[in-house]
């Protein structure tokens, strides 16, 4: 079910009934971007995963959500489903909101339109959000207006003096307009005058101008098709009829703001409800959902944790589950479209679900993929073709939420791409402390490739590399014990340096990431990128070779270290060169009494 | 004429003509947002203008550029037109290609949307560019990629050792491929074999065990359609037939970047013309149009106008001209649907411009507004129709070029909407220094209306107020003689704070605008802006009345001074303690020698 803002009232009341009575409710989402910032790499913590991505991701929007509600229909003991195809879009500002801004990747916009998604509809039909703190704000600046423009129908026209002088270039245009104004009045029948070609600056004049020669009258300015703004004059009517007219007014502009939370409804249901939430590689999804629809990203991770918890307290990631075993070995790629092939084919036995209702659904074979609907639909289908291979019997209902210890190593676990040793964020979990004592970061000239790294470091064993650019990558040993060899084995080199993994984190931090690595990605990091897909790459043998290697190139470190020092010299000179200079200066007039004295003594 | 990237090859060459044969062409776009930086004030410099534009426009694209070409008829001694309405977005970036990102201004995509833009189209269809800068890079790229397997062909296998072992999950999956493979081989007739399920490390496993068991197999990656990759396997042909693939993949290499130029073919050609150039309202066309399709934008401003003016060297801006004399008296708006309509009625007589040939024009009454090749259109109209009423002849051809007098006070000057006193850029002048004396930064209460500001400057005559935000707003004396005043009658306040604009200014420098004011525009902001389109606002006349007026508070100086002043301090008693110190031990020796000598004369 495609829903726009135009039949979203209606869906929304459906789905009062809908979420509650689901066993498990599958969701995607499309997004105009995924990642501009800096790029994850295969050592990254979680915490710093999520830092990349809070970075590198907030200012894109999702503008699909699917939402697949899968229900169990008890005559028939099958499982059913009901999808939901939601245009999500931001409303235009009015007077009283912010003016918003996103971002795009072209490279995400070619996606979407080559898989038939409808911008125009989008921009046009799309459903408004808001989230709680932007919906609070609106609520205060909406109460403030209404109270002050009651409190300004009592006081007399406090801003009499604040009066323009009517331009000689603008004077004649304005009486025309005030003559017409004034044959309006004076004829019946017509209920409004338009009053075209007035900028901003004359509709302010012309406002000043009514309220000082027309009794009656009321201005306003509306906004003709095409976005033009234009001056629109009617007849006031009693003070009674105005009184309503007021409260009509400010009624509609209440309810206005009601139906801008709009999809913002959505999550909070399903928040509230508590039910299983499954999605395919998650954690994106997660993280602009609560951005978009919820609140501002926290900076820090524990929050974040504790944030998603709250929200979300039961979160599937089937591409993490697929990834684990019993799955992993039967599984050769688990992007969603492989997955749900692997999965229909022995030893997997795959899952239907039809519609629930006609209109309301997908079948197996649509091949809808990335509309976010069709994508929670066979997420779906993954997640319960999965279940039953683990054993469990999809026949009885309720099952699916009862926890059962096949499937708890599962939850609340969302899969981190390209990650090597601990590809997931575990949501209440505490992560372990990642040793990274066996990974270094290597720079080398750009005609490097895999093989010459492989070589450098072939006396330590097998290594991993992780292309970082086309002059630098991480290298992990697979043999942790030659850690401290490779730090101790390494010579000065000018074609390369290594450094360990934790000093280059330090050295990183104080400055921003390098904005021309970022935005002039190399065919190396190029291919590195796809070899990465699984979170694996170049384990190679190496052959036993020479080769000289250098200690830690510390050049980087000088400037650091004088400007830290130029402090505490300045300091130490401060207060040592007063002693020397006194301890100087009490020698030499020492001496010189001293002769003097020594003169006067033997003088004397 | 629509052009997308469809149609484009041929109206490029179309216009190889259209141009060097026009008399003049008028331009506008369509951009995806318009300023998200810190706003402009009524007392912005040029160059402060420009800086603020360059900061807040610079991510945003032009999506529609809109060309009109009039050319004169000599036969029936009348001006026509060809529009051009060019649909433009980058292409998605290959493997040789930067990840291109974009902003796009909420409200501004509603505007586009409403005046029934087609995003569908511009996405899926828009005709790409490149500036010179990445043409360049992208050439150099492409370059060393050909010469790298030109090389690669010649030395053996280089790579041989970076052999990646398939793990154990991964084991049949790839057996079955390669099995699938030597099938494909043996069979006769079936020209490709495709392999679908395959991930970037599986690919990259299929590479290396394809080259390690067959001969005489191409493997390739493809992009299928929906986006997913697949392997396609095929068998070699001789060495001369692949000889010539090499060839002719590398020519189809070049052959699509030069064709990712694309619409940078446009400008450069506007450009290389030297044709007067018309915009209505174009500072932000040119300097996006600069950005986008040309070079970066300068952080100089006059480095700026260089530019400009060596790409675009002859421009005239139709609001510049609308808003000077003759046409500023007789002119009430000058957004451009106003001004045709104002142009269309006595005194003026207006120019009608026939299209050239069918299908590649709009007749005046067409209103379609805010479509760029419309615009441009109505742009060039407007344009004649004021060069018509200054008196000049329309008769004659080649008349526009020839730098009359009477329009040369128009050329090269670019309107600046908001400002109040030197509202235009001067491409090829310096501009004046201007004074600010009589500016004074105030800040105030919330609760403070322009009447406030107002009251409390009544002794100074009439001000003209520009509101900043809810709490502080620029005030600039009608009567310049009366600043010296200001300052010396203010007194101290705890309600507001009345400072010089420059120290204001000084004050703003050191640290970036404040992100709250720019992202929550207030109702008083939102009102000001409106009065401001025509760069004018409330000058009030001000009732004689007293008020406690403060000197400048020096509150805000207080940290600055002591940051500033710390360090000469502690370089003052760096130079002056060891000197006291010296002088105080000096005194204390010679206090105590002549003691000492004096007791010793005594007692000798």
């Amino acid at each position: 079910m495609e829903v726009t803002k135009k039949n979203f009232p209606q869906i929304l009341e459906e789905l009062e009934n809908v979420i509650p009575a689901s066993e498990f409710l599958a969701i995607d989402g499309e997004f105009t971007g995924l990642n501009k910032g800096e790029e994850v790499t295969a050592f990254d913590t979680p915490a710093l995963y999520y830092e990349k991505l809070r970075k590198g991701s907030s200012e894109f929007l999702i503008v699909q959500f699917g939402l697949c509600a899968f229900l169990y229909d008890e005559k028939r003991k099958k499982f059913t489903h009901k999808a939901y195809n939601f245009y999500v879009f931001p409303k235009p500002p009015d007077q009283r909101g912010t003016e918003k801004c996103f971002k795009s990747q072209v490279s995400s916009i070619h996606f979407l339109v080559e898989n038939g998604f409808d911008f125009n509809k989008l921009y046009r039909d799309g459903i408004p959000y808001l989230r709680q703190d932007e919906e609070k704000r609106l609520r205060e600046k909406l109460e403030e207006k209404h109270k002050a423009s009651s409190s300004a129908k009592n006081c007399s026209n406090g801003d009499a003096n604040d009066v323009i002088p009517v331009p000689a270039d603008k004077a004649e245009f304005i009486e025309d307009m005030c003559t017409r104004i004034k044959n309006f009045l004076s004829e019946e029948g017509k209920e409004e005058l338009t009053l075209e070609g007035c900028n901003g600056f004359v509709r302010k004049l012309m406002y000043q101008e009514v309220s000082e020669r027309f009794r009656g009258v009321r201005l306003e300015t509306r906004k003709a098709a095409g976005g033009d703004r234009i001056l629109v004059a009617s007849r006031l009517g009693t003070n009674e009829e105005e009184q309503q007219r007021l409260k009509d007014l400010q009624l509609a502009e209440i309810q206005d703001l009601d139906s801008a939370v709009g999809f913002s409804h959505v999550i909070r249901m399903l928040s509230q409800s508590g039910k299983l939430l499954i999605g395919h590689n998650m954690l994106l999804d997660i993280c602009l959902i609560i951005n978009q629809f919820c609140t501002e990203l926290p900076e820090s991770y524990l929050e974040f944790k504790q944030i998603v918890s709250f929200l979300f307290p039961r979160l599937l990631d089937t591409k993490y589950m697929s990834f684990c075993e019993p799955f992993k070995s039967l599984v050769s790629s688990t992007v969603l479209g492989h997955l749900q092939k692997t999965l229909s084919e022995p030893p997997f036995e795959s899952i239907k679900a039809d519609p629930a209702e006609d209109g309301y659904g997908y079948s197996a074979d649509s091949d809808k993929y990335h509309e976010a609907g069709y994508d929670a639909y066979v997420t779906g289908l993954c997640f319960l073709t999965m279940v039953q291979h683990l054993g469990l019997k999809l026949t009885s209902e309720k099952l699916l939420l009862s926890a059962s210890p096949l499937l708890k190593p599962f939850f609340n676990r969302l899969y981190l791409m390209r990650v090597l040793d601990h590809p997931f964020i575990s949501i209440d979990e505490n992560e372990p402390e990642l040793p990274r004592d066996h990974v270094f970061h290597v720079t080398f000239p750009k005609e490097w490739k895999t093989h010459d790294v492989i070589q450098l470091f072939s006396p330590f064993g097998r290594v991993f590399v992780s292309w970082l650019n086309d002059t630098s990558a991480y290298v992990s040993l697979e043999n942790r014990d030659q850690a401290k060899l490779v730090l101790r084995t390494l010579t000065q080199s000018d074609t390369y340096r290594v450094i360990p993994y934790k000093r280059h984190q330090m050295l990183k931090q104080p400055s921003p990431p390098s904005k021309k690595q970022q935005t002039k990605p190399s065919m190396k990091r190029l291919r590195t990128e796809k070899d990465m897909v699984t979170g694996k790459g170049g384990i190679g043998t190496i052959p036993e070779e020479d080769e000289e290697l250098e200690v830690p190139n510390q050049g980087v470190l000088w400037h650091e270290l004088i400007s830290k020092c130029f402090l505490q010299l300045f300091l130490i000179l401060f207060l040592t060169l007063p002693c020397l200079i006194f301890g100087l200066t009490f020698l030499a007039i020492y001496q010189v009494m001293y002769t003097h004295i020594h003169f006067l003594s033997l003088g004397g």
